[in-house]
């Protein structure tokens, strides 16, 4: 039913990745379990997973995959308005394993389904084996119904591009040129298949992310679209935060790009959290041959930034600092249409991200005619 | 998405199973994979599972749950057509494990989720454990986006009942009064069961089936229905067969039965294999401690009643049998309308059950107006 398409492209075929304020069907989420990442055996963690589950909820259709093993577990913590699909994966980002969703003029859906290495593979990646996760885009489509571009080869997450839906696209040289992900390609080869596969016109390169540990460095930490021809730059005046170098450059690089449609940007500030968010129970997550061994008092990458935007609200990370607040009122400055929901996801961020990595948008066919 | 029913049976709320005879939207079947009940790795199962799933596609969806380890091997061995879906199971038999769809009078398609022991739990059931199984029918649910009523406790396999879709429901005594399944209720309350979660007003008790030792005795190797007021029954006059006495009494039974409507029944003969179906290869089927030891010349339940009725068609097991050509015309003098599509399953048979014991069709809910 779903079929995976070979011999052409996204772009040759008239489809595009729309951007995440056009229209949308539904959210797709993997449940978190595995204890040698998350704390606790990772139940805080599914209880903060089931709760941006239940903010999406008023505003589209969720569906959560699950292993087997959680399936039951799953299934009794989310709200019955979820729909609840048994998925094995290797951890819970559908962000970056899942599939990129494609639209085309005449209500078409299709998607992309990247190679996916657990960011980085052999060469400085976070797990192995990752072939679980790298099946999940696959299953999605198999579910959704919907035909697939297989890139093989080409290893991409979902997290280290954004786009405006008008031929422009933003990532990171840190992650997209790291050797771990396509190293026998060069930027330009690179970028081409960013513009084939997405449908775009131009690529906004940023040069760094904020975790070059974990993601290396991706996009939805950093900056994302607002509307055509507007983004959203992380910022801080703060020299002793430690991403004031990375959100300056950012922020500078932002300021003198110009999109696809020749347009300059408007670029909204938004602020980061006033302390650091430090791990804290790092004794209760497992210990496993050849992981970063996890200490208490390290950094974990709080970004208000990893916000997911969807019909009517944007749904927004909260980590109990004092810049919440001030984090709300400027996304709702740049959203004035939609509602601001703030959730509490601290215990996602300290497993290495937060709300829009743990989601993945389905764009509705119908929005792109 | 796909709730649970409490405090109601389908009965009170105008719910109906319908003949199998009547519209369906599609088919669902499980993959086979565990090498201690399929000979040589379950490899040739597998192949005869993808021909049966290829003789529906013409004439209906196919859907094929498979479990984590085996996705992509049955992906690639599946046509593109069908959805294939990850779903972890215990063995691949989803007519006794997955749900038994129901519709109404006004479009509406629910199910009832029957509690799954493997055909007799710790009394003498086949395996142990079997909690994916029990959870085939809620995950096939989700999936269908379909509320269903789960009869927590209450046993039951869909190979142990036949409806006609206008009252009337059949079974064996040998199955539903086995000590394995419901052994605290007597033969009028589980009558009664029958009656609430199938929308039905009269059962057909025949006694036994033909397997004692695995299904105890499942209706779907015995009789069915062919049309309102019509049956099929087993039948051989040859008083060397294995399942003579069984047929002619299920013969007897039927003959002198009349349905919820008040007919009598019109009973149709359909032939037994001309010889035994002998298993072959018992020496690659994996030991697990505490199963039955399976031995090469065993007979292995070879019916030709076991058959799935879908739109414009019959799918027939044929066994390399003398009488495999007497079968289809049988099934073809029954069904004059549907086209009787034979399907090679030995294989199947090897392993316990043959097309209708590992099918499960989900009806057209229209199909109830």
């Amino acid at each position: 039913m779903a079929k995976r398409i070979i011999g052409s492209t996204p772009k040759q075929d008239g489809y595009r990745m729309p951007a995440e304020y056009e229209k949308q069907a539904g959210v797709w989420m993997l449940w978190p379990e595995r204890p040698d990442n998350w704390r606790q055996g990772a139940k805080p963690a599914q209880e903060a997973f089931a709760n941006v589950a239940r903010a999406i909820l008023p505003f589209e259709r969720v569906t959560v995959g699950v292993s087997p093993a959680q399936y039951q577990n799953a299934r009794a913590k989310l709200p019955p308005e979820v729909r609840v699909v048994e998925l094995q994966s290797d951890d819970a980002w559908v962000r970056d394993c899942g599939p990129t969703f494609l639209i085309n003029d005449h209500g078409g859906l299709r998607a992309v389904d990247w190679t996916f290495n657990a960011w980085g593979g052999l060469y400085d990646g976070l797990y192995f084996p990752w072939a679980y996760d790298d099946q999940i885009a696959q299953k999605i489509c198999e579910i959704e119904g919907v035909d697939s571009y297989r890139t093989e080869g080409f290893v991409l997450e979902g997290g280290s591009i954004h786009v405006d839906g008008e031929g422009t696209v933003m990532t990171t040289e840190m992650c997209l040129l790291s050797p771990g992900r396509n190293p026998d390609m060069n930027q330009e080869e690179i970028e081409k298949m960013l513009l084939d596969y997405l449908g775009c016109e131009k690529v906004i390169w940023l040069k760094d992310g904020i975790d070059p540990d974990e993601t290396n460095g991706h996009i939805d930490d950093v900056a994302c679209f607002v509307r055509p021809g507007e983004v959203a730059c992380i910022w801080t005046e703060d020299k002793e935060n430690p991403f004031y170098e990375a959100a300056q450059a950012a922020y500078r690089t932002l300021s003198e790009a110009t999109d696809a449609k020749g347009r300059r940007l408007k670029v909204h500030k938004l602020c980061l959290t006033k302390k650091p968010c430090l791990l804290e129970g790092a004794e209760t997550i497992d210990y496993a041959e050849g992981s970063i061994p996890r200490k208490n008092g390290e950094v974990s990458i709080a970004s208000y930034m990893n916000f997911l935007i969807v019909n009517g609200a944007v749904i927004l990370p909260q980590y109990g600092d004092e810049n919440d607040a001030l984090a709300r009122e400027q996304v709702q400055a740049m959203f004035p249409d939609r509602k601001v929901v703030g959730v509490m996801t601290r215990e996602v961020a300290f497993g290495g991200g937060n709300i829009h990595c743990i989601t993945q948008q389905v764009p509705d066919p119908e929005g792109g005619r």
